[in-house]
């Protein structure tokens, strides 16, 4: 049992946590947002999980290496300096930063990759995702970061080959491209598929997800596995064991 | 069982068609290609099934009207003054024109079309595809005719409301609109997708193809229900009896 | 807007249609649950929805008949008698029973039948369907439902056709048969597939739930739809206009 | 390039090899069935392909160490005493036995394997697997085989966690289980989904054959992969670099 504290603690998924911890054996050891005082949360607090801004970063990891805690961020639109803060804190307390804390997702690109690896640029890669109508753009986050996985077992750069909404005369496939296309509608929490396409067969990797509660709640196992590591940055796969 | 005359016996679909034939009740009464005297196999004939060219069109017509004897077309291609020759020769023949020759896309697109007459436009309608890697263009014809299906069913038309190639900033899902998205890969012969999304509830309605001897299936099936049908233009609802 | 007065208004389905009914222009005309009094809800509401108990069944017909309101019910566990109950009180005002409110499910089982009419006996008929790991019985209520449908298009009776938990040495298909099969795991609200398996091709229709909310919502558009009704009985297909 | 001899060349195995070696930059080195010398077989080949029958497994064994190359053997229904033989017969030549010669059904395998370790017992692991109407028995060897790789994952007997034919008052899932579920209808040459079903969030690791011409391209990259080995015996997984 451990007390979590949450930095964000008024958005979505600060609330999402809240819910989490609620029906978990850990204690919710209370939240802050916007300028809320990290240092005073993370004294009464085994571990710290930061859904807030790139603007509070530092604050929080001088809260966590204050109070010597670990951290774990998934506030997204971090920049190159927001990383190099994460790796200074690093070397005093330990750190996961993660741009999709769902344990789900977080092995898909691991067999993504693991797929795209054994499988020679025969097979053709294309990555399907579905989300809610109110989905401002395409693809998202999570079909990119499988594309990268993808890329990553290949050897290839996903920039070079990315091939997205295709439409009109597009000429045959061109061999080693990864297509990208992206269905909106309804309410869907968000739906990803990597297809790996060869001669006469397919094998089709997916995850569905029902809501966004899975992202707190891998947020929330993450923290867990945080409690009394070595400092150092980590990331999910590790969690996961991978 | 019927003597069953191809028009365009040496491209792909009349190889098809020989070969479901073959294995039918029904015989093969002979078939013609580029410069072939359809006069004479329209005689040896009780039925014709053209899957040739536009050019060879008025030739094929006036064979059927010569014998007597229904003629099926799946030649694809045509323009508004073939649909006008065919109008003509249903004075005197029964004459079915069709775009797609199977039995499931023509069902499923008559259930397409009941499925957005009943659904109101709060269900957000996207077709996917998926064909080979060697397909030259996207969306498929047959997406597109299930996006007509759709637009009918709805009472609007396809043309102002497709969405196609969905990428980048797109905002917000429009509503009315009907989105299309293609994957290519592998020598997949033609999936087809037809997804209304509600509000946390979706329905989803497919079609998939092993190979293209499908098409062929359904020409026969075509062929046989003609026989003896009346003068008139017919299409291959009817065959399904819708 | 209308009055929706809800009885069994502390049970799940009485929860979600309260949400359901704040979030549109309806009013909640008020709720009760065992041993409440329907002739007063019913007096105080426009029409009213039961998602109570089958012994609960002849006060609220009498409340309903007493306003001269229509009532939508969704109890279930009816007898023959309690559809007899019904179809007396179905004289004096507007009465629509259904074992299942979702407009998705409603429209699906439409389409199944129609499907199965067109369709000969040489295309298969599965069922599929899977839920959450806590449901006990399979095949799920709706499964039957969809296969009803199937076989209603085909004219012949679900019971000397279906096939159930197939395992072992089954031997090979037979013809005309409607298989089921039932998957569980997770926290699937619940899904299902009717596939309609041809010669080299294959039909499939599809409903997914995100969750209970949808059997609410439609509840509530039953319940609009049934204002101002004559007396009788009707049917979910009546309300998407089938 | 490679002289592939088949054993076997009469099936429908033996068939599909050709027209995969035909297509290839190898050369057909012969091939035998029922009877056939396979010594001489060997003499002409770099390699040699069996899909006979256990009776002739000794023979082809033995003509093999007699011409020093190596040998893939997919046929079925080998016994342990079979298994005894290969071992011995490894110890001379490179031998690679495998009851799926297709290379994404191997790889789907381990796939599978890795997401049963990663994934704790809370996620629900079904087997769903669909097929043409004539097959006589369910769930599929390559289904159980895919239970079998989930099971190692687990480190657990699948024996002792297989529930197969879901049907009835089945109580709630119980934890830990795997589930197989069968669907049988048209001619559907093999499709495969293991569902990794969590909270909240499920994972889907599928694979689809269009025909078993398959199983022959995945003999054929096994042949050529084996020419130069040592003696021993081997895997496909090790065909792929697993």
């Amino acid at each position: 049992m451990a007390r979590i504290g949450i930095i964000g603690s008024e958005g979505a998924m600060g609330q999402a946590l809240a819910g989490v911890i609620d029906a978990s054996d850990h204690e919710w050891a209370g939240g802050i947002d916007r300028g809320g005082d990290a240092a005073s949360l993370a004294d009464a607090s085994d571990v710290l999980v930061d859904f807030s801004s790139p603007q509070a970063l530092d604050a929080n990891l001088h809260a966590a290496i204050g109070a010597g805690i670990p951290l774990v961020i998934g506030t997204t639109g971090l920049e190159e300096r927001h990383h190099g803060a994460i790796d200074d804190a690093a070397r005093a307390v330990a750190v996961l930063q993660t741009g999709n804390t769902s344990l789900g997702v977080t092995l898909l690109a691991h067999l993504v990759r693991e797929a795209a690896a054994r499988l020679g640029p025969d097979w053709d890669i294309e990555i399907l995702e579905m989300h809610h109508r109110r989905k401002v753009d395409a693809p998202s986050g999570t079909a990119l970061l499988l594309g990268e996985a993808a890329a990553a077992g290949r050897g290839i750069a996903l920039g070079d080959h990315a091939v997205r909404g295709r439409d009109g005369c597009t000429g045959a496939r061109e061999e080693g491209t990864i297509g990208f296309a992206a269905l909106r509608g309804g309410t869907v929490a968000g739906e990803h598929s990597v297809i790996l396409a060869g001669s006469e067969e397919r094998i089709t990797l997916s995850h569905s997800a029902e809501n966004r509660a899975i992202f707190a709640r891998g947020a929330v196992r993450a923290a867990e596995w945080m409690i009394g590591r070595a400092p150092g940055r980590y990331a999910m796969d590790q969690v996961l064991g991978i």
